[in-house]
């Protein structure tokens, strides 16, 4: 089905809670027109509130810009909401009754070629749909909290469902940036809620009986399997876990231990020759012929990216991770230590060469599509050696907060020679000259000797509140003399001072007109 | 404990499967001695190429250099393994016996200060225990697969361990990098893996029953709830879920959900008064304060940084959300499609007017420790402006497959304003001048009609086999020169063409020199 079939142009959506509400702001945030019917007369403010989260997360996620919001307008029935809609999504209570007459409501009213859906997080459709007039357009479409940004929708039939309601059930929640996950077979809880509710029903347990706090259970899962799971599922980290042998190996290792007291699920299925085999073969599938390394990388690579992305958010195992990352500096910092704050070279002289502020290893994420770093990469360095020089310079938290600092205002880069994942750099800094407001700085980023990349900086001091150049305070001011003096008596470097026009022919002609 | 004293100089590892494998990466990379025992004579090739794995993904997790590495030593007795060690740690299969000896072989051989740990994941300590001469020195250090990346330890200690015992095999993991999670009471299967094991026993029934594949299997996780778990457990995303009533809202409503066949685990805990108060107070506690607003702006942040990791890894749901953004940018495109490739301005006209090449919202995810959005974050959207630009020139994969790109070689930034998170920006370019090998341009960051950053930009056509500067093909030079054409008329940009050094004294005296 074309894009432009699949996005709905107005949607009914029949409960405006927290999965109503996420509906809502999934769809209008994606352009289309919602009606929403929910008795509570809060529920404008409630969809409101998240339509701005929605936004906040949404925008962010993608680097794409999104298109004009729907418009949200409330309804005074399941009817209403329905009526000219393209697709209706009901998210009532988990009450058969309640979701029944819903559905009948919005059955009636809807125009025949419209798709209707449940949220239910378990209700079988076949029930859902008993006494409605055309159960050939209804389906279930399970999503997860928060709707707006979790991917997950499970698509599933009832016994009246026709395969075309299925197929554009899929098609439009995959318009709305959705993974849809149809099933085959209806069951209780479907697929991803029995697994939840087998995983919360334990995780009650382990607080009925006193074996652990809420806390600890949610720390149990998030800074352990909770980040596998975001890229891979549990057969899949098993396979990789029976290492060279597999899946079968797996099975041969932990399969007694499906007979220990390790849950309170007791009641498990036997471990038939032909159930082993079935896991093997669709186990063999789904790693799609990449051997057990080609796994372990790519696990791995996901685990690093999620655990970067969980530090950049000061929050759970991304905290650990920092905690980590300040340990190994401060062991580094240690070894060269500077007890001045300023201008000790790695050699141990004070003058004539350049510090070297700065020390990294170029890691996997920062590779483009032509197998390079991405140029915005080399500036980070940059910027990041330039954080290290202030700090040098007694520009520090202390200093930032009585509000002044030093902006970059100007910064010429040139690139030399593309770089590589596992490449370790550092940063080579120069100071072509200073003044009470102004530093001018020449740097090197060098690779196995060789300069990879160069960087001409003029940072201007500023007080942040006004935002306008004023002279550095005093102890500041000493340090950038210091360091400059102890440069002075550097030649100039090849290419410092120079403009991208001297190269063109261009400028010379145009600017003189 | 000082840091100092928790990072043992040497340990012993018994067992180097791919656990012992794990920890053996983990230590050595931490810069930690491992004498490992193991029966395998391929265990030493096994765990250096775990080492391997472990290097990759360590030194691209963290930005801090790694320590130079540990040795390995491969021994031929537990006791070898044990003598000189400052720590221990057992990973045999789980079976009682052979753990046992592996024990009590190192209890032996330890000096009387080592700390003795399995890595069981739930056999209870106290059993294990019995028969060693120092039970006290003994505790399981439980950790998850991959052992060198992922934090969590979960920390047992037997009837007969000392607190001291379980405090320092805590400073140890911490040591290098992970996350201690001391639990008050053994159990079988302890905290994290009786979840574990109830959520695989559920999933082992969907394919016994025909329900779902292995890969429909995962699948529900990761692209629904394996997302959430990477940041938050089971608990605290529940309480968020009960929306503005919290906890016991989110009990009371799903309370019933637990005498309901939504899971092959029906043995539930009864939820008394007194349990859900429990749990209420522990959810507050863990809540620590935190507003639900304020929970779903973290959740959300989380989940955007987590899907972010996986967008850059192009792996599970990062698939989805890559796939959604190439959806919205071409409604974009197609909204300024331009018939030729080349030059259409956003009002119609074709020549004398900069090419708006690019458009974005600032993320919350660029703000550094000022509020501000890091300088690199400003080249990044004046590189994304740059690939638009080559696309329109027709710099597609099958020019870059035919071995030929532009790669930019000297920049220049000026940087006006700061910027701050949702923040709408655009990116407008002028071609100051061309030849068969170059582009010179020049971009202006607009933010509210208002120029926030500049930048000058000297392309290079090369052929990215020689890596050697080469006149563009025919069909994009023509498309360059009719664009370069078409901004001729236009005037030359203020502070185009300049150097930095023109700003300052010293280069004009020093550069004379």
């Amino acid at each position: 089905m074309p894009e432009a079939a699949a996005l709905p142009r107005a949607v009914g959506l029949l409960g405006g809670g927290v999965i109503g509400g996420g509906w809502a702001a999934r769809f209008m945030l994606n352009g289309v027109d919602v009606a929403l019917f929910d008795p509570d007369p809060e529920a404008e403010r409630k969809v409101r509130e998240m339509l701005d989260l929605g936004r906040e997360a949404l925008s962010s996620l993608v680097l794409a810009p999104l298109p004009p919001e729907g418009r949200l307008t409330v309804v005074r029935s399941p009817q209403e909401a329905a009526e000219g809609a393209d697709f209706v999504q009901e998210s009532a209570p988990e009450r058969l009754d309640v979701k029944r007459s819903l559905l009948a409501a919005a059955d009636t009213a809807a125009a025949p070629s419209t798709v209707i859906a449940s949220s239910t997080s378990g209700l079988l459709p076949t029930r859902l749909a008993e006494g409605l007039a055309r159960p050939e357009r209804f389906c279930v479409g399970h999503p997860f909290n928060p709707v707006y940004l979790l991917p997950l929708v499970e698509v599933v039939g009832g016994a009246a469902t026709s395969p075309e309601t299925i197929s554009r059930a899929a098609a439009t929640y995959e318009a709305v940036g959705m993974h849809p996950l149809p099933l085959r077979h209806e069951i209780d809880g479907f697929v991803a809620d029995r697994l939840l509710e087998a995983l919360w029903r334990e995780a009650l347990w382990l607080v009925a009986d006193g074996v652990a706090t809420v806390a600890e259970v949610d720390d149990a899962i998030r800074y352990g399997a909770g980040l596998r799971w975001a890229a891979m599922g549990t057969f899949l980290t098993y396979r990789i876990a029976g290492g060279e042998a597999g899946m079968r190996h797996f099975m041969a290792q932990f399969g007694p231990a499906l007979q220990w007291p390790w849950s309170k699920l007791t009641d498990v299925p036997e471990l038939t020759d032909e159930l082993v085999e079935r896991m093997a073969e669709q186990s063999d599938q789904q790693a799609g012929g990449q051997s057990l390394r080609e796994l372990e990388q790519v696990r791995d690579r996901c685990l690093v990216a999620v655990l970067q992305g969980l530090r950049s958010q000061a929050y759970g195992a991304g905290t650990t991770v920092a905690a980590y990352e300040r340990r190994l500096l401060s062991r580094t910092h240690a070894l060269a230590a500077d007890p001045d704050g300023v201008a000790i070279a790695q050699d141990g002289t004070t003058s004539g060469v350049p510090l070297v502020v700065h020390r990294t290893r170029i890691p996997a994420a920062w590779i483009d599509y032509n197998g390079h770093v991405h140029e915005s990469r080399y500036l980070q360095m940059f910027g990041d050696a330039t954080d290290a020089l202030l700090h040098r310079l007694g520009v520090d938290s202390t200093y930032l907060d009585s509000g002044h600092s030093f902006y970059t205002v100007e910064t010429r880069l040139g690139f030399r020679r593309a770089l590589t994942a596992g490449d370790v750099v550092e940063v080579r800094l120069q100071v072509l000259g200073a003044d009470e407001k102004r530093i001018h700085a020449w740097l090197e980023l060098v690779c196995g000797g060789e300069v990879a990349a160069t960087a001409e900086h003029l940072y201007l001091h500023v007080d942040t509140t006004s935002q306008k150049a004023v002279p550095a305070l005093p102890a500041v001011a000493g340090r950038v003399r210091t360091l400059a003096e102890s440069h002075a008596g550097m030649g100039w470097p090849a290419g410092a001072g120079r403009a991208i026009a001297d190269r063109t022919p261009w400028y010379r002609e145009r600017a003189a007109t």
